[in-house]
């Protein structure tokens, strides 16, 4: 398995895959193509069972969906599902036969929220992982089923805050509200999680799809409601005031390296110049 | 906007409520006519987006529902859903448009803790705040929709115990099952609302709408389950034992100041007593 | 009330049940009897409200189903409900108009993880207790309700992480993943359960049922879903893998007392020898 943007390792029945998408691992139409073709190969090759994902880039794991490339994104996400909805591909992992689990450092925001809450599991670095569901602060719903996912794990009032309040949560709060399974301290981070996977795949794989079938059923949204939030992310984003405040945005650094580093900070400003 | 026990401050789209009705803000009928009152012109004034309530009184935020006003404050509550249900009152509190913030300072038990469940984010001071849910206390359940935020946001066990033992919890404990989004140190309590309140009025309203629509879609209770619970609580207060119940509590403090800053001990005692 | 493996004491309205099955607690026919047996008293007997779980091993609160017993298990299960199903025996109990404690001390794991998320509260010793949901190490789903109590409680992710990582939880990690209410103190665990118990035993039954009714309707599974998952598990363990994989692990110390202190660790190195 050779990617662009992923670095595939494979011990025994686990997979790991390292994202490296510079500068600041940006979802774009490249880590979209490679993402669909690595499930479509893990999936269809029976002697792998877990999927681990971890980022190349120590702070940014995915910084959210490269705003620039929507065009092009559509089209490399509807080779998964049939719909040109990241939603949708996303919640193909989760009910997936592979159990995925996310080992996050660095930023994870927007449709890198997304993707993670997707994961069967997630880990974080205490001392480096944030997190942010931003969307809303330029007046769109996250459009890859966050909303679906956050009131189902933090409940409404929690769900709510995160989203309205577009600010960063470091690892120990996003633990708190129930984000990520657990923070923990970055030097043992990835041990932990390569043992876990090891784990895992070591015991029948019949357990893993009785477990994930009976949890989904339960706990993960219908597909109709990825693909509702879907379509009101493209409302959104075909308003003219959309429009107009992303650009304004882009001239304060938004979607640059540097900027994003203190990213709700850079949206407190904007905030500023509206009042 | 002016009132009888809400004194109103408006900071651009943000409003600020708070809510004054000594001696020990029970929640009687002048309040829920102000309450009422408040919510229609704030959703009909298009340039308030946010609203925050807080108490003046540092001791209790809302103490419990006036028991000897029942009939009144049944009146007054009709007046804003057509029916004469708290429930209903504080669930179009939660499907509002607007975005409802508590900032909780002393004790918030009975009907308080329902209102404050309906608002959609709740900041607590570690140091003062109190939650108690204490209706079971009396045989009756709650009648404004605890049970159905309760569940959701703590899980079957938790919600059980914290109705079931009619316990005082503090902020603390509050916060780990999941009654309130966090609880902070009160010398910084205020000044964190404040800016949450501004920083979310400076986004735009349209992200507000659609992020609330599809959270209470989940986690919102239909209104049904609400106008269910109002009965049953009324059914409750009709029977004679309850009537007694109360009263003997009367006779030992119940709805006074002094003897309600420790209420969970005060119906240990009545337990006690009835042992 | 006389039985095998129960030391009842009755204080007012509370009944306090030990469990005791010696060598190591295991959920064999004879506790089955005597669980069913008690239920069906506790409920005749209307001066009994509250109904308190505890072992006396304080290393084992309920091990795990004794596998070489299963059909005489079935049988005695069936006495209850009609069905061989220990998960709708144990639903009997969350729907029961009794209200349920759990005080654990020492591990509970596979079918007592299970009983004792059937109770309505469950609090657990900081220093000793230990979780575990490890069936899917064998290739089989719990059967007695396991993911419909962890999905609800904990949310998609970590009911995932427990059962598909075959892990021990220590009391504090239960309490922050929700498995529980709380961790506490082992020496003051005893008089909480017991305060709490009669706390709630001296407030009227009405309430306890109404307040059970409705947080019932909203988080306790249906039966139809207890059943499924008991079905699952059924023709898991007729799977030669399943059986074969069990004499393997029993050859290890499996359902051995002194093996199973560290069970997790135990499937650890069956792990390794399947690497």
């Amino acid at each position: 398995m050779v990617f662009e943007t992923l670095a595939i390792r494979k011990e025994g029945a686990a997979l790991f895959a390292e994202i490296a998408a510079p500068p600041m691992s940006l979802l774009g139409p490249e880590l979209v193509r490679d993402l669909v073709s690595l499930i479509q190969q893990a999936e269809a090759d029976h002697s792998t069972s877990v999927l681990v994902f971890k980022s190349a880039d120590p702070d940014y794991f995915i910084s959210h969906v490269d705003v620039t490339r929507i065009k092009e994104i559509r089209e490399a996400t509807a080779k998964l599902e049939g719909e040109a909805s990241l939603g949708l591909l996303f919640r193909h992992l989760s009910a997936s036969r592979l159990v995925t689990i996310a080992q996050i450092e660095g930023r994870v925001r927007g449709v890198g929220s997304e993707f993670v809450l997707a994961c069967d599991m997630r880990f974080a670095a205490r001392e480096s992982a944030s997190f942010g569901q931003f969307e809303p602060a330029f007046g769109v719903i996250p459009g890859a089923g966050a909303a679906q996912h956050l009131a189902r794990l933090m409940g409404r009032a929690r769900a709510l805050e995160v989203m309205l309040s577009a600010e960063d949560y470091d690892a120990d709060l996003a633990e708190r509200y129930g984000w990520i399974n657990r923070a923990l301290p970055a030097n043992t981070l990835s041990e932990f999680v390569r043992s876990l996977a090891h784990r895992i795949a070591s015991f029948p794989a019949t357990g893993h799809v009785d477990v994930k079938n009976r949890v989904n059923a339960i706990a993960l949204a219908p597909a109709e409601e990825f693909r509702r939030e879907s379509e009101l992310f493209g409302e959104g984003v075909r308003n003219p005031d959309f429009q107009s405040q992303i650009t304004a945005a882009m001239k304060r650094g938004f979607q640059t390296r540097d900027a994003e580093m203190t990213l709700a900070r850079m949206l407190d400003s904007a905030a500023d110049t509206q009042i």
